[in-house]
Formats: C-alpha cells, sequence, structure tokens
C-alpha cells in the first residue's frame, strides 16, 4: 500500500480544500504541542484551527486519522534524501536529519501520538507502516546510486538499509527513551553502512542479469 | 537506574506478599490479552486477582505501574543471555529469542501496553527505560566474552551492541507493524556483528590498561 496525496487537495493544490486542509493540520500540530495526544480531540481542532465544524469529522472521522494525515505531510516535507556521491556520507547526513528532526519536541511529540494511534487502532498502524515504508521506499535512491558507483553489490536491499538507519534513532525514542543526540545517529549510519558493505542486506542469490 | 526486586517480594519470596503479586500480575496479563492496554483499569485486575481491593490501588497506584512491573518480571524471566561461545552465535539466537518473545500475541500486547504507558506517563518511561537499559547491561556479558577471546576489542560497549540487535526488532514491531519473522531477527544480529566488528561501538580512544 502507497501513501497517496489526497484526490481534492492533489487537484486543487492552491484551493480551498487546500487551505482547509492545512488550517486543519497546523491546528493539530498546535494542540499536540499544547497538550499532548492524550488531550488531542477533534472538538479542539476544528475549534482551534476555525473550519466549519463537520469538516474535520467528515474528512478524517478520527483523531488517529488527523495525525496519520499530519505525519505524512511531515515526513514528505522534513526529511530530505542526501546525495553527497559517497554511501558513507549519505547514511550519515540521513541519519543527522532524523536525529534533528526528533530533537524538536513538536515533532516528537508527533511522532508519540501517532504511535500511539497505531497501538491502539488498526487503520492508524496501517497508515503508519505505510508512512514508514514510503520514507524507506524514498530514501532506498541513497543505496541504489550507490550500486551504480559499484559501492554496493546489485540487489541490495535499499528500503532495509534504511530502516537499519531509522531503527536505532526510534529504539533511543520509544523504547530507551533517551535524548536523540548525534552519537545516536552517528553510530546508527555507521552500523548500517558496516552491515551494507558486509553483505547482510543482500540476497545470497542476487538477481543475474537479464 | 537499575531495576531492584521489591523488598518484601525480594524477603519473602514465597511468602503472601510474593502470591498476591504474582496473582495481580497474572490478572493484568489476561486483561491485557482480553481487552488490551485501552481496556485495563485496577478495577478489572483486582477483580479477576481475586485480592483485598485496596492492594492494587496501593502497591501499584496506577495501571502503568502494574504494566511496568509486569514487564520487568518477563524480561526477567523470558530472555534467557546464550553461551555459545561464538559472538556471532550469541547474537544470532539472542535476536532469534527477542523476535520468538514478540510472537507470542500476549508478549506483544505487553509491549504494546507498556510503550503506550510510556509515552503517556514519566514514570513509566522511566521504569520502561530502567528495564530495557537492565536488559542490555545483561546481554552485555556476551560482548564481554567476546572480548575475552580476542573476537572484539577491549572497550566495545555491550549495552549498546545489545541495543543494536534489539533495535530492528521493536522498529518492526511499533514502527514498521510488520510480523516479527526470523529474518527480520537473523538481519539484525548480522548487522550488529558486523557493525561491531567494524568497530562502530568501540570508542575511537578505548581505555588503556592499568
Amino acid at each position: 500500500m502507497g501513501v497517496k496525496p489526497r484526490a481534492t487537495g492533489a487537484v486543487r493544490p492552491g484551493g480551498r480544500t487546500a487551505r482547509t486542509r492545512a488550517a486543519v493540520l497546523a491546528a493539530t500540530q498546535e494542540e499536540l504541542e499544547a497538550a499532548g495526544y492524550a488531550g488531542l480531540t477533534l472538538e479542539k481542532v476544528t475549534e482551534r484551527s476555525g473550519v466549519h465544524l463537520a469538516t474535520p469529522y467528515r474528512r478524517w472521522r478520527t483523531v488517529e486519522g488527523l495525525v496519520v494525515d499530519l505525519l505524512t505531510e511531515m515526513g514528505r516535507n522534513e526529511i530530505p534524501i542526501p546525495d553527497t556521491g559517497s554511501l558513507k556520507d549519505d547514511l550519515g547526513a540521513l541519519a543527522l536529519e532524523i536525529a534533528a528532526l526528533y530533537r524538536q519536541p513538536r515533532a516528537r511529540a508527533l511522532v508519540e501520538g501517532v504511535v500511539t494511534a497505531a497501538l491502539r487502532s488498526p487503520e492508524a498502524s496501517t497508515a503508519w507502516a505505510a508512512v514508514i515504508a514510503e520514507r524507506n521506499r524514498l530514501a532506498s535512491r541513497i543505496v541504489d546510486r550507490a550500486v551504480e558507483r559499484g559501492e554496493l553489490p546489485p540487489g541490495t536491499d535499499g528500503a532495509a538499509v534504511s530502516g537499519a538507519v531509522g531503527a536505532p534513532i526510534y529504539y533511543r525514542l520509544l523504547v530507551a527513551r533517551g535524548p536523540e543526540d548525534d552519537e545516536v545517529a552517528e553510530r546508527a549510519a555507521a552500523a548500517a553502512y558496516a552491515a551494507a558493505l558486509s553483505g547482510v542486506f543482500t540476497p545470497a542469490d542476487p538477481p543475474g542479469p537479464p
């Protein structure tokens, strides 16, 4: 399952629908910062955004739906894919970007809200998994370029390498519950790099040339 | 901060206090399996366990406290530390054990409950982080033995290696939201092994001999 932009927003990117969505997502983010996920309600978001009362109920239906849409938007905008010409440097830059994102209290509150939603609602879980799969798909471009340069063998699983960069950063956030310092990110990138070079993400029987 | 057994249970391991704790923790686990974290209340746990009504309120105070105590108990009992004589095999066995644990629906429901509690309550967050730190401290014995055998350089951070084994498994559970298959575990172990061998978890300026 891919993450598709909502049809209405895609058709009329500067129109009223897009403005409404932006207002509601901004209000959701502010409410999350103010009261956390536990305090988030569609009523409060509607009030803060100033949109028509029925809109968030019709469009997002639940708090989980709102949070996932907000995360999709942030994921699309806030993590650029590095292209330094070197796999090691690309993975390092990617890890530092993810850690820097989650050092921001608003991003941390948001991802905590999204994970809470995902653990409570199958719909939110599916959407959150799709957001992450899409991020890893985008970041796999780093690995594709490394394969083209001959740094990694063909068939290396780019999304798995990207996931390996992210995993220790999410582990720190959700499991070890510590700060997202640069050391975590640098170790995550260095470990993923060493593992990729040693063939951990390359199938034993890679696809041959056609 | 370490995880200490509760004084009463430690002093009288077979006594009434220990039996009460076991009954309450078993009831907590059953309630989690039946209704998930969202449905967990001290009232329901008390009723199911058959203990005196005041006991859970006095001893655990909150649902978060109960869940964290249960997880501490499971962490202590359910993940043995492998000792195969080889770092690669030890890390592989450790990863397979963690993945096998979280393939059990009751353990998965439990850890989802614990993470939800940790994201909502600073007290639960501190306790959960301590449980994880203690697990990584125990598992760091694997790395200590590898250093003694000359497989890894002195100064390798054993808790960090253990965390690197666990991170992709928790990432699958909480972020990518997929099944805990053995492939995830085997890749996690192989990646941590490759990273440890390449010096990722060894400080650039390791402690010298005295």
